[in-house]
């Protein structure tokens, strides 16, 4: 057999024909009636089961330090859990709060005290600037670029490279113009490209001029020990990076159990400065007395170590990734070669992310739609929406079985290939 | 025994001889090197006891619609605990949302969107008038008053009465000034009152003209089902109230189960209008996924119907009422008939509420601080702890043990007898 040519040295009538055997390929899919869905990073309920020693914890209802647990109190968390996850992100216990069951709330939380009152290193709230302005790495998390818009806030994007976002577009834009206030990263197997922040990338975001004395760094590390291989990429410490080069309060980091134990029931992170943290827990006390702190319980001893969350994780990749292999494969052996899309292959993370011919990520979802596949809004990883190539479709390989990956990454692959010829032929 | 003669009948020699008696009991009380706590209406460990079964719970991840409740998701809460809740609370199921672990965390939710957005019913975002006002009823809810601080709401109080808040001050405030766009309500056991809103005075706050459009009842009824006698006070039906004059989006009702079963670990409630949820909702989506199900589920399945609820509440009741007899049976015994304090008599809720002689509420808590006897501060019942007459204060004795709520209401009242007898004789 020969190595696939790509399409655009067909010959008319070989595209013709190409084109003739797409759409007799995805008439047949259409005729199938698939009813799958690749949309959101949830996680399988085999993931979920993993978890479930939860549901007889906690034994007792008293921490390590005496306190009742059941009952009001304890704004930054109880001290084990936090204690754990200090040592899992790297940082100090007093740098780390352990919130409630969403990292998503303390992001809002975060944006709402800086906007009403401004941060720790803020001249005045942000809602007091003419303007504020977020840098957004594209392609990204919709849900990051959802709460920038419902707070007024501007977003400008740099590209997401493989080592993170481009650090030469970021310090240009930082460096003279003090209406931009921050960047949202994910810097460990980032949603969706899988990119991981490299050491050098967070020096420069660390020590980066810029002109806004209080810009933030929200470091969303959602992925942070979820490895799908045995490669294994550490974050960069940003806390004490950025410490180092004398902006302590740039960063403000995230973290959550949501894809380690259940992602609606589990334990969400806050860390950052010691006055960070108190800035925070300042805030959040004037409208909250405490977290769910026999949930934090439950989970301290569940895992009853930080190794016992990194060996959790382990198990969650044997379930995982092999659907990763799976959509890898079917593209490898669908589109390989035929210059009609790339896609990256991810050491980590929940998330696929394809770029098609430009022009037709929103007819590749179309399409898919079609023929009973849902995939993610064609232009979702983009601020307000607006992939300005149309060209990334983000896959989520996590929650289906994996007999439904097969069969709705072949399908994806059908509608890339019928929306390329189409192009090509039309 | 003759009955007792109010201190300001007493000649001057008596008053002296009074005194000096006080002044006595007052060193023994500080010799005696008491360590005792009754600020805040926290649940005793007894109480908290009463809702272990929930450790075992739930059993099976999936509630009754089929949801599994371990993953992202479910917005509004499960069905399940809405039906459950909405019953209780006299309004549809559609109307009521269950939150996460705080009805407090709920209330900031909706004054930041009420400040950011604007209610269903505004012309505008709150933060985009020149002034925003509430009307707290006073003694009321610190944190209630603390929250309206942060977000640089104006106050403005009218008299807490035993039927509720005066309705003709407040009909007055709102009528025509259209910066007062709320009031503050503990509708039933108010804190720390234990008034209960009657009917008449719900319909006279759902129905009076506002010259706000989007004026808001902010209806925080913590206390619902929390009941000290037999004679079980009704919430009224705000929302029906409210819908029937005209007003369906004015009341925004609050409820949790932090004080039925773990005060730390409960599901909150939110309800209005299906516009106001459509509302709530809306703004929630933008930086939340979804509560933590399984803790719904969790408490679905501990109290197995509303019914369920209301039997909880008795063996809460057999627990604190004794407390709350022995606070009465000791200020009516030491202080009763002196003219130094008059106190109420709550049929439910979690505090009684004494008011001493003018001016001296502030050396009450520093003479019962200096005994070793923790008391809310003077003023916290009020907006900016600024009590205007310095004579109220706070009694929670629901969390200190019996032998405790015994000596340290004791305690208290020498202090309120040492306090009287230095004015009255100074």
């Amino acid at each position: 057999m020969s190595a696939p040519q790509p399409l655009t040295d067909l010959s008319t009538d070989d595209l013709a024909a190409f084109l003739a055997a797409q759409q007799a390929a995805y008439a047949d899919l259409v005729a199938s009636g698939l009813k799958l869905d690749l949309t959101r990073g949830k996680p399988a309920s085999a993931q979920l089961d993993l978890a479930d020693g939860l549901l007889g914890l906690p034994t007792g209802v008293v921490d390590a330090h005496g306190v009742d647990t059941r009952n009001y109190g304890g704004l930054e968390g109880i001290r084990e859990i936090r204690e754990m996850f200090a040592e899992l992100l790297w940082v100090e216990t007093e740098q780390v709060v352990a919130g409630g069951n969403s990292s998503l709330v303390m992001m809002r939380e975060v944006l709402t005290d800086l906007m009403l009152k401004g941060g720790v290193d803020s001249e005045r709230p942000w809602s007091a600037e003419e303007k504020v302005t977020f840098i957004c790495p594209v392609p990204g998390y919709d849900r990051h670029f959802t709460l920038l818009e419902w707070f007024g806030i501007d977003t400008v994007t740099v590209p997401m490279n493989e080592d993170g976002p481009d650090t030469a577009a970021v310090a240009a834009l930082v460096a003279n113009d003090p209406s931009i206030k921050g960047i949202w990263i994910v810097p460990t197997y980032a949603n969706p490209t899988g990119s991981v922040v490299t050491l050098e990338v967070a020096e420069r975001l660390a020590s980066m001029p810029t002109a806004a004395p209080d810009f933030k760094i929200l470091w969303d590390n959602a992925y942070a020990f979820h490895h799908l291989t045995e490669d294994e990429a550490k974050s960069a410490d940003i806390l004490s990076l950025a410490s180092a080069a004398g902006h302590p309060h740039r960063p403000i980091m995230f973290a959550s159990t949501s894809k380690i134990t259940y992602a609606g029931a589990g334990v969400a992170f806050l860390a950052g400065s010691v006055d960070t943290v108190r800035w925070y827990l300042g805030h959040l006390g004037k409208g909250a007395i405490g977290p769910d702190k026999l949930n934090q319980l439950r989970h301290a001893q569940f895992f009853g170590s930080p190794q016992g969350v990194r060996d959790h994780m382990v198990r969650q990749r044997a379930i995982i990734a092999p659907k990763f292999d799976e959509v890898d494969a079917i593209l490898t052996r669908r589109l390989g070669g035929l210059g009609v899309a790339t896609w990256t292959k991810p050491t980590g993370g929940y998330f696929v992310s394809v770029d098609v011919l430009d022009g037709l990520a929103a007819r590749v979802v179309a399409l898919a739609k079609e023929a009973g596949i849902v995939l993610t809004p064609a232009g979702a990883s983009f601020p307000k929406g607006d992939d300005p190539r149309d060209r990334n479709v983000r896959l989520a390989p996590t929650f289906p079985e994996l007999a439904e990956v097969t069969a709705a990454t072949e399908g994806f692959a059908t509608c890339v290939l019928l929306a390329a010829a189409e192009k090509l032929a039309g």
